[in-house]
């Protein structure tokens, strides 16, 4: 496998981790994870029934992808860390995607709850992936408190506004060791591929793809693009510069030698 | 062929176009014109001897790419008009990218004497790809002048600063029946897949790919966010929106019954 | 008068030309020009009776603000001619804002019939405001065809989207010599202070401030904001960096000694 | 005193507050001082002997500016605390800007020490100004810690780089009750006019003006930034429309009737 991304040990040669929600039905999901080449798929385990095994838990098996249970609809540490040990009894992963919101109105990320939620999952053994916000000194303390990776934000869930803040995303890309998986805000492929370019490793989206108007062809499109920003970002990009430089050299035959 | 650009009459399952400035070898040349998939490329006419044959068109040959000769040096149409003459007389070809530029600082195209020398091109027979600034109204004229295509800057020539008019270049692409090929100012991949989601045709680049520190793994990216914008365009991408909304469920067991 | 705008031999001490559309009341429009401290605005001349004198021209003339009638609704080079004269004949002026739009759903200036109509202007005695795209080399021919000044758009009349293309604006007003206004786009103060910023001499806005939900006080804060963009553009600004510059020094007392 | 900045109970009429590192001479920042209309200026404290009285003192005094001094250098809540202490007995006020960094090449405030410290230091009665990041739920934490003002930066301190993320701190300032002041990255005067646009209450600056070309006249810019920004605030700018709308009717002679 070239250029693997590894989390936790576990290597993935996909970088788009996708989430479930938003589907219009569970067909249009299915054709969609797989058109996507995804191998990581998060799932809300909030309130879910341990002995309940779903149809969405078969269309994950069916397209072999790996469970990354998800904490969303966690106000506090407390509820999150007790949701993280529901998943893991249930789904049998000790990888849990951390999400502590907030309120429901923007859903973004409560800081001390989610680092102190961090810091209790780890002690408890779990793999946490944290999503954040992109401060990039929050992003670093949940490193230090172990995560296995850090999920900052572009923009809040569902808005698809892209990347906000580039600089931002791309200081926590250069500082971090583990792995940083932008998540929430993607809207469309070039968002993703530019997520890519300023360094980050992987990155998860659900609704740019489930709730675009053909899903499958979406999936499609940012597969492609994680794949662009990844080798854009591999290849080394020319520089910006202010003033034009000819691409084609006219002053002899030297194209034509 | 699934979703082909038509350029002329004809039909090619690739939308991006390659130049062949800037590269550091004609070994890597013919390595990134693979690795692109592109079927055009341009090369620059000006002074060429008509009876030489370089190993540039060998490597074009053995690529199987079509020739797309530009007019790049000239600065009157008078010129333009010559250079694409000699062109077609010496590589048998109708087909050119008509670039007339303003100064040498710059290199942006000088509006007046480009739409003078593409409707004597056109008169003359030639499928005329014009290379203009993002002013829609300039585009739209060349396109009433009878252009084959029309190609609007993203930035100026080599300057790698993407697309700075995203506005403009939506508008273009939204008003004209040719084909719009997005030319110059593309500097990495999350650039290239911008200017598919506003809606151009294809792509024209150079120096993105043969100046990258790995031009060939520059221009697999550039392959892939081609693909992306494209895909992404067709797909529909969600709606931006200034508030989050939940992708995730929680208000009952919806994501896993 | 401390760094004046001189267009075409006269002297201005404000930088703000003002247009008078949109206006809910003369009232409301007599408020917010003597707000604006506006010294020239723009009206419309197309039909205008020559010997009609309406209550608009009082209120300008009660305000002290040189007029700068403008060729609006007009397509072709013909008609801005003829307007031009008319106005000339009407008001007294051979000042004229040459405006021909290409369509009516964009009002973009159609470059070809500008400058056609800027050079016969010219020829005929005019100082010519000529409003263009923001195609740096559009902008230079007006200005070799012997125009006063040069007005590009920050953005399509009547959007509010500011100055979509901040790279053209700021290379047209380091190129020219004639002063360069820019016109069309401003939709608040920040955008006004950018554009001066940018180099340009002068700016132009009508519906920023009369359709404002309060147009004298958007008057004032346009006119603070063209004095808060051309001092900083006087002043020099400080470079933008990648990281962080402390500002107080903690090493020693050096600010409390 | 029309639309004041009320801070604790105490009324301003400038929202410009200064900081005074980067200056190169006292002479030179008390000229800009008084150039900006400023009535609050911040000073780092960090180890300064309570016994001395600097000529910067002096010059603060003579502008009739209140302090405010700052816990600069500080990388924990103890040490902020300690500081803020010191700085009460020494200068007689119990305002502080509290500012605990992360490190010294980012100067990014830390999230954790920068609550805990808040918590403190409202605890012992003191007004505090808080530096933080564009976090808004940590802005929210902020102020429910008691916090008299929340200050998120724009950028990183001294980069120039303005607001990099104006969707923040627009939530920011529409979320919290207490006064919202953009603290550090501010480079021009647009960036100044458009923090208030965005609904801050205040901003802080430092090196925009002290390292400014000519400090004098940027703070001359800065006041009128602010000031415009403010008024466009309050004014209400125009809708942001994709497409064009007249400004000049030009369907009879309503301009001039």
């Amino acid at each position: 496998m070239d250029d693997p991304l590894v989390i936790a040990g576990e290597a993935f040669s996909s970088r788009l981790i996708t989430g479930t929600g938003g589907a219009p039905s569970l067909d249009v999901l299915e054709r969609a994870l797989r058109a996507s080449g995804t191998e990581l798929t998060t799932v809300a385990m909030r309130r879910v029934d341990p002995g309940s095994r779903g149809s969405l838990l078969d269309v994950l098996a069916r397209c072999g992808v790996r469970l990354l249970p998800n904490t969303a609809g966690c106000a506090t540490a407390g509820e999150a860390v007790l949701t993280a040990r529901l998943a893991r009894e249930a789904l049998g992963t000790h990888w849990v995607k951390l999400e502590v919101v907030a309120d429901e109105t923007t859903l973004l990320p409560d800081p001390v709850e989610t680092l102190d939620a961090a810091e209790r999952l780890v002690d408890d053994g779990f793999a946490v992936l944290a999503y954040t916000s992109d401060d990039p000194v929050l992003a670093r303390r949940l490193e230090q408190a172990g995560c296995a990776a850090v999920m900052p934000l572009g923009a809040p869930i569902g808005t698809g506004l892209g990347v906000l803040n580039p600089h931002n995303v791309e200081l926590i890309a250069a500082t971090l060791s583990v792995p940083v998986v932008l998540d929430a805000g993607i809207g469309t492929a070039s968002d993703a591929a530019l997520a890519m370019e300023l360094g980050c490793d992987a990155l998860l989206l659900a609704t740019a793809v489930t709730r675009a108007r053909d899903p499958e062809l979406m999936a499609t499109a940012m597969r492609h693009a994680v794949e662009a920003g990844r080798l854009a970002r591999r290849a080394g990009r020319i520089p910006r510069r202010r003033h034009a430089q000819a691409s084609s050299p006219v002053d002899g035959r030297a194209d034509l030698a």
